[in-house]
Parts: C-alpha cells; structure tokens; sequence
C-alpha cells in the first residue's frame, strides 16, 4: 500500500501545491503523521515555549488524487488510525480559552495501552481523530494550525475511524493532507491541545464529481455534520445553522420555514473546537430525516 | 399528590415570590403547566406575531420547599413528563438564530403519538424536556423567557425524565417554578421555539443544606453538565469552561493546569440555546472522572 512518509510534511495549505504521492479514485493510502507538537515534546520538561515553532502542526501530504477537478467533492473514508504509545498535552499563560488565567506552561505525558489514554491515575477511553485533515484552497494561504472551506485545523472529533469527511475540491488533484492526530478530545478543545499523538492514518479517497459544497462535511453512523470554521464561535454557529437549513430544505424539497423548524426540532449545533485561530462549529443533521444517502445530497 | 395547576403561574423570576404549594424535602409534586405559547396556539393559521405576548413563557409554581435556605442547593430529580397528544413549532421573520432571512410567520401543528412527534411525513423520536425550570433569585427580575444563575429559560435538551438539576438556592423555601416542556428539541433551538407541549411534570425535590454553586447543574446517567446563561453565547462559552474547570480541580485536588489539560480532553462544550435573551452553554462533565457522586460535589 503507497505510504506518505512524515518527513513529507507541509506546514501550509496554498493554491498550488504539489503532490508527494497520487492516488486513484477508490484506492487506499496510508499518511504517517507526526504529532501536531512535531515530535518535540517527549517528557513533561519539554513546555510549549520552548519549542520550535515552524515545525508545529504538520500535516502529511499531499496526495494528488488523480482526475479530481474543481468542482467536485474528495470523500475521504477514515479506515484506521493507529496510535504511537504515548501522547502529550500542553497548554500555558495565554494558551487556550482561560489563557489569562493560567500561570505556568505544563506538560502531561500521556501513555496509551488498550485502547485508553493516561493522565494521572485515570484512564480515559480512547477515541482517535483527525484534527487537521485538508485540500488546497481556492486562493489565500493557510497555515495548517487554520481551519476554513478548505477543511485545516477542524479539531472535530467526529473525523475518526469508520466517518467519510467530504471536502469541496478547489484544485487539480485535490491535493489531501492530514495530521495532528488526537488520541481523544473534548469537544471544545479548552486548554488549546488534546492527546497529542503520532499515527499512521489508513484512508480510501474517492472523488464525487461535479459537486461540492461551502463547507466540509463529515458523515458518522447516525449523522451528517457541517463543519464552519470562522473568526469567532459566534459567526461559525451563526453560519452553520445557516448551512444545516440549507441543507434539509433541499434534501427535503420544502420551504424555507419548514426547513428552520424541522432543524430547530432535530439539528444539533455545537462547537468542535474554541481555540484556534478561526473557531470551528458544527451542525449536526440525524439521518433519519434525509430522504438519500449522505453522499447523494452533497 | 400535590399538583400544582397550571393556573397557578408566574412570568417572572423575583426574589420575593410567594409560594402557591409547599412541600417538605424528599417529597414528589406535579407540575401542571401550559406550552411556552399559554395554549394559544392550537391550528396552523395562529401564528406568533397574533399572540397575547402576556401569555407566553408560564412557569407552574412557585413551590417553596420547607427549611431550604439561601446558600443550599434544591436538587429536582425528574420522575415523569407526561405529555399532551399535541405540540406546536412557530417561527417567523426577526425570530432565531437567522430571524433575518425569513419572511413569513409559520405555525406547524405536530401530533404527538406512541413516543414520536409528528412532522409532515417524519416521525421524530420523543426526548421530553424542561425547558423554563428556576427558582426566587438573590436579586432583580428575571423573565421567565430569561436564563440566568436562578435557572429559567434554559432550554437544555438534558433536564429530562431521569436528570437531577440543581438550583442554587437564593431566598427561603427556594420557590421553584417551572413549564416550557419540548416534547423534541435539538442544541441550539435554531428558529426560537421547539416542540412546545402542555404537560404534567412530577418531581422531587430535595434540600442539600449549606452548598450553592454560581450556576445550575444537571446530572444525567453519565456526566454532570454546568449550565451558564449569558447575554452572548461566546461569553456563556468561556464561563461555562471557566466553571468546568474549577469544578474538576476541587473535585480531584489537582493544580490548575492539570484541571485545564483534563478539561481539554475529556469535557465537552456545548450549546443548549442561541435564540432567548441570554444564550446558554453547557460543560459536560464526564462522571467517571469525578471521585465521588455529583450530589457530594456540589
């Protein structure tokens, strides 16, 4: 199986990137990825301040995924993440959403055994996911710690093993990049990092044409969820609302109020995380009440 | 069992409320209480904006609770919600969260049959819900369409059949008072009503003497979820993680830092509501971090 090392690694998403690797539509590849950290922190002495800045957040990539157009969708089935044994989290003095309130920079290292993750005498039930996770973008650069339409820095635990993320395809190829896996996250992502975890990600690319949407979309077992990602929580809420009615007034082929109101009455809207640069929100439509398949209605 | 009638109602939460039942702690009461509408909604031609606007938000109560005091927390154990066979959604143009792209006032009546609610064609499963549930607060006004640290219009999906809430006691015999149930509601209550149904509600309500935490809690099978109602949601976001980890540090006896990093990756931070006069976010503490039962914690 073709495998993207972790040495090829960006550190921005940009127009024209160009391919590591190339894939076929319905093939699987796996991605070696780095923690988001870079492999820097390996005790509790090593703090965030300390480390070297332009090698946090890789994401490993990218994957021209051939004959895959602007225009289309890339859907990206997440087959397998499999964790290194040891995780790390980190936050400090203005890290985070209590940034101001905390005094000192501090590192847990967070062991992994059987499927559990921990910290202190607790062990937390492990749930792996995909924090950035994205395609090159239609104009601008983002920095791969940035999340937007492009997909980037989501930090939405719904992107784990067994989920289908759906990207819009700006550029030729797609051009898939992926890292900064966390071996389990609450919603939020409060102190600014998670279990921290190198992994290797096993996924199936497969390329829906003709069709893409504002924003990325991540298929679970009971739900579609759309992933905004802007300035503040309070637009990407707004925004994502505005994205889920959209959504279920044309799958459901109703108007507009019916629509507000069957999401006001099923729709989930929450927050998947509040502390990177643009804020991710997600709106979370059941599948019960689509009439087709998730990936028909893109 | 004492009922409490849904003529028996207030509309707005103040200090000095006087009590229409008493009952001693231990003791299980009703709760007959209107929809969030007065009953003034029962064919789709009613709409909103022909609504007696005095009418809106009635809370069954208050109930004052033999020998509860300012400074103790009245806990409310959710026994029952026994639903009327009929519930009503409205929404309209300035209403909800996208208030500004809709242009007509709309009404859709949904049966409530064998633990589905109706909609069109759908059959949505059933969760009831409280959603206005507060007590006398230490000071000011508060409508009861308001949430605050009293309770009030909460509107959280999780004070359900089975949860425990508790209510920071402010005044003597804590007066509780409660209606709004949605017999379906998603996070978020996008178009700024659910599905709105008379009900009778039965509860016991206990007295935990001598402890009072700044905002109400709920506790369901699995995890303990602060509650903040704040005037922007972004503001009830940070204090609701803000109170999360200040819970989580005196409940283990850790440092800061270590409460912000678990935070970080096992608390989940969330909405209930984005459409009332103050938003409300919710942090969802999972049970088995806590060394001991919530109610111990409190």
């Amino acid at each position: 199986m073709k495998t993207i090392p972790s040495t090829d690694a960006i550190y921005t998403f940009v127009p024209d990137l160009r391919p590591v690797e190339r894939a076929r539509p319905g093939e699987t590849v796996c991605f070696d990825a780095l923690d988001a950290l870079g492999g820097q922190v390996q005790v509790e002495t090593d703090v965030l301040s300390g480390l070297d800045f332009e090698r946090i957040n890789p994401a490993s990539g990218p994957l021209g995924v051939d004959g895959t157009q602007a225009g289309d969708t890339l859907a990206v089935h997440v087959i397998a993440i499999d964790m290194a044994d040891q995780g790390a989290i980190v936050t400090g003095p203005g890290l985070g959403v209590l940034g101001d309130e905390v005094e000192h920079h501090a590192t847990r290292i967070l062991p992994i055994r059987d499927g559990r993750v921990g910290f202190g005498d607790l062990w937390i039930p492990a749930e792996p996911m995909i924090g950035v996770i994205g395609v090159a973008p239609a104009s601008g650069a983002f920095a791969t710690g940035t999340a937007h339409r492009h997909g980037g820095n989501m930090d939405t635990r719904e992107i784990g093993i067994g989920a289908v993320l759906y990207l819009p395809v700006s550029q030729p190829g797609a051009m898939l990049a992926m890292g900064d896996v966390h071996a389990v996250m609450g919603d939020g992502e409060v102190c600014v990092s998670a279990c921290e975890v190198a992994a290797r990600i096993t996924v199936r690319v497969d390329r829906i044409p003709g069709r893409s949407r504002d924003w990325p979309v991540v298929e679970t077992a009971h739900a579609v969820h759309i992933l905004v990602s802007l300035p503040t929580i309070e637009e990407a809420l707004v925004e994502a609302t505005r994205q889920a009615v959209g959504f279920v007034q044309a799958a459901r082929g109703i108007c507009r109020e019916d629509a507000y109101m069957l999401c006001s009455l099923c729709v989930d809207i929450g927050v998947s995380q509040l502390v990177d640069p643009n804020k991710t929100a997600k709106a979370s439509i059941p599948k019960f009440i689509l009439p087709k398949p998730a990936s028909e209605l893109l």
